[in-house]
This record gives structure tokens, C-alpha cells and sequence, in this order.
């Protein structure tokens, strides 16, 4: 099948798209349910209606846009990424997956190509967890992860409730209407840039993800004794910053002993009270992730974690008090949608390379529901969430032709 | 001698004393040349005048109040403190020694003792480092370990120089008049609260001060690589934070091992950035604390955490950036004033203990042009610095009475 991919058009699209922002350019940044993010939805949903697909949105904004097959009474083959973006963030970030979806269901239809199953392209409402803190809403909504009653308490920095902030942006449908039923898609893709940076060093154009990590996310609060820098003798401290390095240090050893070279862990907030050079600081908080493609490995570190934090307590006399803020389970993808995609990097004569998404992404989610898998192409230095974010227009071009001939053969 | 202190005189003096105060009492806010400051001298000056001492300012503030003695030739016994006080502090840091040593002058009046040497009462200026972020500028002037044009490059927060804020509060001559003249006292003892736990603790009432810790600061700068907590491999990392926490450790470990109970090192800033849970901390910086009472062992020490860096920036790939912000040397009191000191505790029947100075005092700058030594009396829990601050007024007066009978030793 020879298929023309529009290049020029999905850049002015993608450039198009970075003007929705709530930051002036080049930074982009799109809260869910912000102006921006309306706005652009409204930009997005014209061009779904002028490919002639059929537009539907659920009670949290989630949009699916269908083009339907020839035996429309199949599961669908789906596609799809988000558009929203963090604070200062840049312009490919989900949105390559969103409109190189796109731009895969019109090159096939330009080609000719009517595959039996209906394609369906999805954009997921709020898959950054900036507004509500919880990320992959609208996915984990989808595939069950999160239930009704739970996204009903979800509370945004300025007290709004998600209900109350769905129903300002138009969504007032109810949130248990969201869920999927079983077997609605007989497979998922997604595309998106790598957001690291082993494709560029390789010099390998393509990435066909094989299993996507998850981080389990630990917030600690060491509880020591404050007082005077130079009153309080050595050996009677309890000095909450030297337990959180203690224990910051054995989250590292930790990972780096689990037995994989895909287990890791960072400690990435702390925070030490009074903050004086004279005190001697009094309390420490310490936000840690620890993340793995494998769970009871992950869990494994997470345990080593806790067993530290024990031993710590004991030696220095402070009390740890660490609590589980979140703990997604980490995804294998589905060998059929893996190697249907290595299958048409091969088509196209371009290598790849097989690896994990070390990052998190709705495909976690829609792995719950349906055969998953994701291709990644690659970005500039790894380098994401910044306004220089940058892929290169060829290489999203490759993305979604190898996208499109996936789509095409898991839906024939 | 018959000595009578009086107590509720002096109660109530500190109380009035407290009142000039930009925080509300309990707590007393009283920065230098502030309003609060300048009241106050106001109501300690007409204190000392109706005492019949002679009163002299400097071009920084320092006051001077003198009771001439019977030989006017020699060189006078000094005693003194400070009364400017950190935000949001307490009423007895200083004022105590300033206060406490005008009534011990008052008490030897009316004992009808009369010693050969004049009794200086000094208030130094800007003890506290609020203002113009150096400790014990009064002091340190007056000494001569900073000279006048180290003085005018001083700068507040507001962007003032010292000569412009001392200016406006009335003190105009040339800060380089302020340097004391060699042998201007035969000796200077300070009256101050512990503000440490140990009088209180043990149960004893007076500390005879025989060293002064003085801290060197460090202020350090480590430079890693950030990036995504999911993305960058364990083994690929140069985590900011895990080098900060080396350090801190390493700070401990050379504290702990220096051979000497009174050496301490605090690591009492640590800020990470950028400080997000899933981002790999780029930088980290820190503030370190060491002190001891020995030059020599505190060097030994710094060097320690000098190697440290080295060795911890090799190791992980970083850069680390040390900075000594500041490096007092500490000080031996002289054996002759603490002699003193310690025979008029026994004079009253008190025990004492001799004891170093953990933290920073006027003395420790008087001590490099004067025999000195200090007297502590308990304050409540080794509290200080806040506003629930206290010294009970029958400990004061216990320091008061051995303060003067040291005086009149020291004078006669």
C-alpha cells in the first residue's frame, strides 16, 4: 500500500494547535478545561468532522472520533493521545499522537484503503495531572481504573470539584456513564515522542514499546529535633535532614540493586525545616518515586524502602511517617500489536528498536482494556515539558505512516 | 560585701524594656536602628544617666556608661551585652548582660564600694546579624576585626548602607574612630543567658564560660544533570540531591570524628531543584555550619569536607562549588576573669560549672582585645530566640550579684 503522508499540513496543524495556550509562544501551556484547552478541542473537532469521522465526547470530555468501517459491527481498531499540557510545556507532547492519528485515518482514506474494522481516534481528557493531581484522568476513567465516586472527589487548587469544572466546560454527562464495556476496541496505538533520549542516541528512528513502567509514589514526612546549630552536642541529635539523606540514599541503592536495569528510584522534593544555617533542622519532607516495568519488583524496592525507613527511625531517633500516594501497576504491551508494528517498521525499511516507556501514558490505562501497544519517535536531546521540546517534522512523518500501516492490518 | 540586688527593679525593667518592640508582646522585635532600637537606648541612656554613669556613643552606636573610679588613670573594667533582637524573639538575649551589669553598678554604689578602676558598661550594637547579615557588628568594629571600609560596604535589604541607616539614626563620626585603643579594659565579662539546655538540665545555676565556638559557614553549590525520574537509568544519573546527600553525611562523619565532643557540624539548608517528585534534581544547595573552640580542629574539620566534595563530585559526576561565607576564629577566655568569676560563685555560695559557649557573643570579639570570659545563668528548656524565651528573675539576680562581685574584684 503506498500511502502520502501530508508533512507540511500535520506541522501547520501541530503549529496551529501550540497557539491554544494559556503561554505565549514557544511555550505552551493547556490546562484541561481551561480556555485554552476548549478552544483547542474546538479547533481538533472541526478537523475530525472535515475528515468525515463521527464525533462523540463523554461525561469528562474524553473525545472519540470514529471512522467506521466496513463491518462496523467489529470492535474497532483505536488510536489516540492528549492534548493538554503542563505549565511552560512545548508542542508535541501528546498532540503528535492526537493529530498524526489523524492524519493516518486520512492517508488511508486517501490511499483507498477501507479496513473492515471501524478506526476510532481518542483524545483523553487530562492525561498531565497538573489540575487535578492525578494523572491519566480521563484514561483511568475509561478503563475503570478510577471509578465514579472517586473522580466526584477530585478537587482542583481553587476548591473546584471535577464535576463542577466538567460541567463549566460544556461535559455534564454523569461520570459513570465513562467506563468502557468489555472488548469495545480489538486493539490500541499510540504514537508519541520518546520523552528521553536513547532513540536519538541510537540513531534509530523508531521505538516499538514493549512494556510501560509506573511509578509508585511514596511522600515522607521525618519528624527529628530542631535546636541550635551550635548547642545541641553530636550525639544528642535527632536530625530530621540526616535521616532524609539516609534515606534518599537507600532509595538509590535500593534501585540500583533490584537485579534490573529498568528499576529506578528519585527522590526528587525535599524540603527541610526551619531551613536555617544554625538550626539544626527539625522535620524533612521527602517526595520519592520509584518505578519498574515488572510490579513485584517494583513493590520488592518499595519494600526495601520501607525496611529503611524502619532502620533509620531506630538509629537517629526521629519518627518516619511515609504514605503511599499513588501506585499504578506497570503494563506489558500485546505481542500482537507489538510485532504488527515492528512489522511495518520492516514495511517501510526503517529499523527500530524494541524498549519500555519509562514514562507514563494513557496506553498504561487502555492496556487494561485492550491489546496495547505504543511506537515512540524520537525528540530532540529527550528533552519534554519544556518549551524547547522539539521533534522533527520527518520523523513524526515516519511515525505516522508506520502508525497508519499498523492501524490498516490490525483493522483489515 | 553585703550586696543588694533588686530583683522586681530589675524585673520590671526588662519588662519595660521589652515594650520597645515592632511584634507584639510576648514576642519583641527590635531590629537596629529601627524605631524599636532607637527607644530603647533612649530609655536605657536616662537609666544610666540617673545612675550617675557617664554616658558616650561611637559612630556605629556602641554606647559606653561609665562610673569613673577612684583612679581614673588606669584602664577600666568592662561588662556589657546587647538589645537588638531577631524577629519575633524574646526579652532576656542581651538584655540581660545590659541590664544585669547597669544594676550590678547600682548594687556596688550602694554597697558604698568604690573600686580604683572605672566600671564601663557597654551596649554593642547589632549583636544580632537581621539587619546587615553580619553577626556581632558592634563588636566586631570595636575590636578592630572589621575595619571601616569593610563596614561601609555593608548593605540591608532595603539597599541602605550601614552609613546611610546609622546616619539616620543619629550616629554621624567616621566608623573608623570606632576601633578601641589598645589596653582600654583590663577586662570585660558578660552577663547572658545559656540558650542551651545544659545549667537547666544539671540543675546548676551559673555557667563560668571558659571558650567561644565560632562557626565557619559554608554555603555549597552542586550542579548535576536533572531529567526525567522515569527516563535517565540509574547508572546514566548525576542526581544534584543524592551529592548533597553525601555531603551532609560526610559534614556528620567529620564533625563526629574530630576527637572532640564540643565540635558540631549542621548542614541546616538543603534546596533542591527543580524540586518536582518525577524529575531528577539538577541542583542542589546547601548551607554548613562547623564550629569548634579550637581554630585548629575546626580547620581539620573543613578540610574533611573540602575532600569530601572532591571526592563526591569525582564520584557522581557533578560540580560542586564551596564558598566560606564566614570563618570567625573562637576563643580561650582568659584564665584571670574566669578565676574571677568562678571565686565570686563560691563567694555567694553557688555551685557553677565551667562551660564553653556554643554559640556567638560580643565577648568573642572583646576577647581579642581584652582579658574576658562570660557568666551564664539557665533559661527555661534552652529556648531561644522565640518568644516563650524566659530566665527566671531570681536566676538574674543570682548572675547580677556574682556579675558585680566580679567587677568590684576585677577593679579593686
Amino acid at each position: 500500500m503506498t500511502l502520502s503522508i501530508d508533512e507540511a499540513r500535520l506541522t501547520r496543524e501541530l503549529d496551529a494547535l501550540a497557539t491554544y495556550s494559556a503561554a505565549p509562544a514557544p511555550a505552551v501551556t493547556r490546562v484541561v478545561f481551561t480556555d485554552a484547552d476548549r478552544q483547542a478541542r474546538g479547533y481538533l473537532k472541526a478537523l475530525f468532522g472535515a475528515a468525515g469521522l463521527a464525533v462523540r465526547e463523554d461525561a469528562v470530555g474524553n473525545t472519540f472520533a470514529r471512522w467506521v468501517g466496513r463491518k462496523p459491527e467489529l470492535a474497532a481498531v483505536a488510536t489516540g493521545s492528549h492534548i493538554d499540557a503542563i505549565p511552560n510545556a512545548g508542542r508535541y507532547d501528546g498532540t503528535v499522537g492526537v493529530l498524526g492519528g489523524l492524519e493516518a485515518i486520512r492517508a488511508l482514506q486517501d490511499a483507498g484503503c477501507h479496513p473492515a474494522r471501524s478506526l476510532e481516534l481518542l483524545l483523553f481528557t487530562a492525561e498531565e495531572p497538573t489540575r487535578f493531581g492525578i494523572g491519566c484522568l480521563g484514561s483511568r476513567l475509561l478503563s475503570g481504573q478510577l471509578d465514579a465516586a472517586a473522580g466526584d472527589r477530585l478537587i482542583d487548587e481553587a476548591g473546584l470539584t471535577l464535576n463542577q469544572a466538567r460541567f463549566n466546560a460544556g461535559f455534564t454527562g454523569d461520570l459513570a456513564t465513562v467506563g468502557l464495556p468489555a472488548d469495545c476496541y480489538s486493539a490500541f496505538v499510540e504514537l508519541h515522542i520518546e520523552q528521553g533520549p536513547l532513540l536519538e542516541r541510537r540513531g534509530i528512528g523508531l521505538g516499538v514499546v514493549t512494556a510501560i513502567a509506573a511509578p509508585a509514589s511514596l511522600r515522607v514526612t521525618i519528624e527529628g529535633e530542631g535546636g541550635h546549630a551550635g548547642a545541641v552536642l553530636m550525639p544528642d541529635r535527632h536530625d530530621a535532614f540526616l535521616a532524609g539523606a539516609d534515606l534518599s540514599l537507600a532509595v538509590e541503592a535500593a534501585a540500583r540493586s533490584s537485579g534490573s536495569i529498568d528499576t529506578v528510584g528519585t527522590t526528587g522534593i525535599c524540603r527541610v525545616f526551619p531551613g536555617a544555617v544554625n538550626s539544626v533542622p527539625s522535620r524533612c519532607d521527602l517526595e520519592i518515586d520509584v518505578r519498574d516495568i515488572d510490579l513485584a519488583r517494583r513493590d520488592a524496592v518499595l519494600g526495601r524502602v520501607g525496611d529503611a525507613c524502619r532502620a533509620i527511625a531506630a538509629r537517629r531517633g526521629v519518627q518516619i511517617t511515609s504514605v503511599l500516594i499513588n501506585a499504578d501497576a506497570p503494563a506489558q504491551c500485546a505481542p500482537t500489536v507489538v510485532d504488527a508494528l515492528a512489522a511495518c517498521c520492516d514495511a517501510v525499511a526503517r529499523p527500530h528498536d524494541r524498549m519500555i516507556s519509562r514514562a507514563y501514558h494513557d496506553s498504561l490505562f487502555m492496556s487494561r482494556v485492550a491489546p496495547t501497544a505504543m511506537l515512540f519517535i524520537p525528540c530532540r536531546a529527550g528533552v519534554s515539558h519544556r518549551p524547547d521540546e522539539f521533534a522533527a517534522a520527518e520523523d513524526i512523518a515516519t511515525g505516522v505512516r508506520v502508525l497508519a500501516l499498523t492501524l490498516a492490518r490490525l483493522a483489515s
